[in-house]
């Protein structure tokens, strides 16, 4: 085994928010020296990591010359250029996940078709080079109203992604490349993280529950475990492992899933990487999601996924009508609630729905924990001074 | 309520060791500023701390200078030194645990006036101003053989103090100031921390059972919870809570005590401090200690001091015969066993018995975390390449 406590192992990791600055409590943790790349000057991984460099995540030479330096390299957003990636690997480079998986998974083109090939079940689609042609496919009758529009790239957090229904919704879509995506009577979207390591060692963390804020398109609450049958929540959770496999991912993979009205399991998409869905796992599980992260990109044994009590996550996002210096108001009176621990990711200035934070909430009974969160998700606010 | 949270306020702290470190886990998680002071450039606080400054922490000037640009200041090691303390409280700064209550907790003599004054159970001990003095005393028959010699200043993880059975024993002992204290016949070595915040809320975490390595008289196995009468448990909360509230204490102490084989409980020393007794709760509790002592000094509301789930902490101190780059042989292996999680402290050398990290093993099981336990300690080896 390569040495990487306390030695000259260093792991390097593009990106420097808020899942990098998560990440580096578990590289503490073990003492493992780590380089990290981001173009904010303030990133929040800017401390707590050894090197800091600041620098274009989409540029060629900037990725390529930051992986030279390193042993290992990761990522925790998936905007980084895979060109550059793919160099490295080439050149004998360890990269986790890998550029193959990451070129799939950034465009949603080549994630569903992925799907498709590799019998994943996943909504019906159809994809067009540009707005031209979906209007086209409209009026063909190929793909019918309402259907769900994502743009093939850059989509992230809600953005790139409509619910189509009208002609005027139409009217208002960018002119990219895009799929149609049949909208799915869904009662439940659903999470499931997998972790694998390169001697194919995988594992699964319970299926969470997810609630999204019907404006923002962003998750409110995260619920774990998912309040749904064992049989559902195996199948999601096989599901889950067969996507990993199937991109034969190194790392964290998160798999978002419709529950459909009929129980069948559908994968919406994925992200190759610590998640959003995973956050509760710092408080409630036996490892992390980070730690599990960095276990399974340095071929360390995984550790346990299982809980230690239920948890529920809140995002913090910034309150609407307010820009600004951050204040995080209330915060201490969530501070005396039950198994209330806030995390606060280190941005200096909040605008409405930037992701500021999380809460995590976790209690031995789930329902008094859903209790919980919402008198949090009350009390708390985003604001600025 | 202060914003301490993304804002301009500034945390000091003293010493830049282990503790620090792992209190800085916790300063991230709420994005706290802090500035750290300590002699060695590569103090394990170097990185994740906003300001590292090297300096000395028994200088009067550099630590009433370092303490001047902070807006509280605590502490990690005990060693610092409390007349500039002291002046900075005068001057308005807050400072937590105080100067008053490190002094008397720095020497020993003091500290068990102090016990005697406040009527809080500890063993009975004799003070000597000099090694000549003691040696009257035990000529006199005012103390007998065997007893326990603890020096009153300077003693730190089993320095400075010594059972001394026989007459060769004496002849080995430094001229310093002393106390001779009665050899207790103990069934078991306890602990309990106590937090408190200056609005005088206060809490138990629950009783750990602590086991010594025999030769470096480190602490080698904590165990929470103890596995002893509730009865016996809830004296040993009321006694801890009671130093605390003796001190007026504000943050962390650790109440270190016997069982005797009376069942009567005896103070033997306390640790203004997060101590390596409550390392097991990063795991296992719902707040943590570094958590918990951050929100004590802050005057935030306390967390939760029960457990999820039991817990064992293993200290990796290194072995004998090995001095030099350090390598932690095994820990691949005791990364796959349930419920291990290892902390490296980050000192790049070791030597027989430094302290150079710790392993958690938790479980629903109390009796089947200690048998992990067991294995870790059987498997994991610290020593040098």
């Amino acid at each position: 085994m390569t040495n990487y406590f306390s030695s000259d192992f260093k792991l390097g990791i593009l990106g420097g928010g808020q899942l990098g600055k998560m990440m580096l409590y578990e590289t503490r943790k073990y003492d493992i020296c780590t380089y990290v790349l981001d173009p904010n000057p303030d990133a929040p991984c800017r401390i707590a990591c050894d090197h800091f460099q600041q620098g274009d995540l989409m540029d060629y030479d900037t990725v390529y010359n930051f992986g030279k330096k390193v042993d290992v390299l990761t990522f925790e957003i998936e905007t980084v250029n895979t060109k550059a990636l793919a160099r490295l690997e080439r050149e004998g480079k360890k990269v986790y996940p890998d550029s193959k998986t990451l070129e799939k998974i950034q465009n949603k083109g080549k994630q569903k078709l992925f799907y498709k090939e590799q019998e994943i079940p996943t909504a019906p689609f159809v994809q067009f080079s540009n707005k031209a042609h979906l209007t086209e496919g409209i009026t063909s009758g190929k793909v019918k109203l309402p259907f769900v529009w994502k743009s093939t790239q850059g989509g992230y957090d809600g953005k790139g992604v409509s619910i189509i229904r009208t002609g005027a919704d139409i009217a208002k879509l960018p002119d990219t490349e895009c799929i149609a995506e049949k909208l799915i009577d869904f009662k439940n979207e659903l999470a499931v993280i997998v972790v694998r390591n390169p001697q194919n060692e995988i594992k699964t963390y319970p299926v969470v529950e997810m609630e999204f804020h019907p404006e923002a398109n962003q998750v409110e609450y995260v619920i774990c475990p998912a309040r749904i049958d064992d049989e559902i929540a195996d199948k999601a959770r096989t599901i889950a492992e067969n996507v990993s496999k199937a991109f034969t991912h190194v790392g964290l993979l998160a798999v978002e899933m419709f529950q459909t009205k009929d129980d069948e399991i559908l994968v919406n998409e994925v992200a190759p990487r610590p998640h959003n869905s995973g956050h509760y796992s710092i408080e409630a599980s036996y490892t992390n999601q980070f730690e599990q992260h960095i276990r399974a990109i340095l071929d360390l044994p995984l550790g346990n996924t299982e809980s230690k009590v239920a948890g529920i996550m809140v995002n913090l996002v910034g309150a609407e009508g307010y820009t600004g210096n951050v204040v995080y108001e209330n915060i201490d009176t969530i501070m005396k609630m039950k198994g209330v621990t806030p995390h606060i990711y280190g941005k200096k200035q909040t605008r409405p729905f930037r992701k500021m934070g999380h809460v995590t909430i976790i209690n031995e009974d789930i329902s008094e924990a859903r209790k919980i969160a919402e008198k949090v998700k009350e009390t708390i606010k985003v604001v600025s001074k």
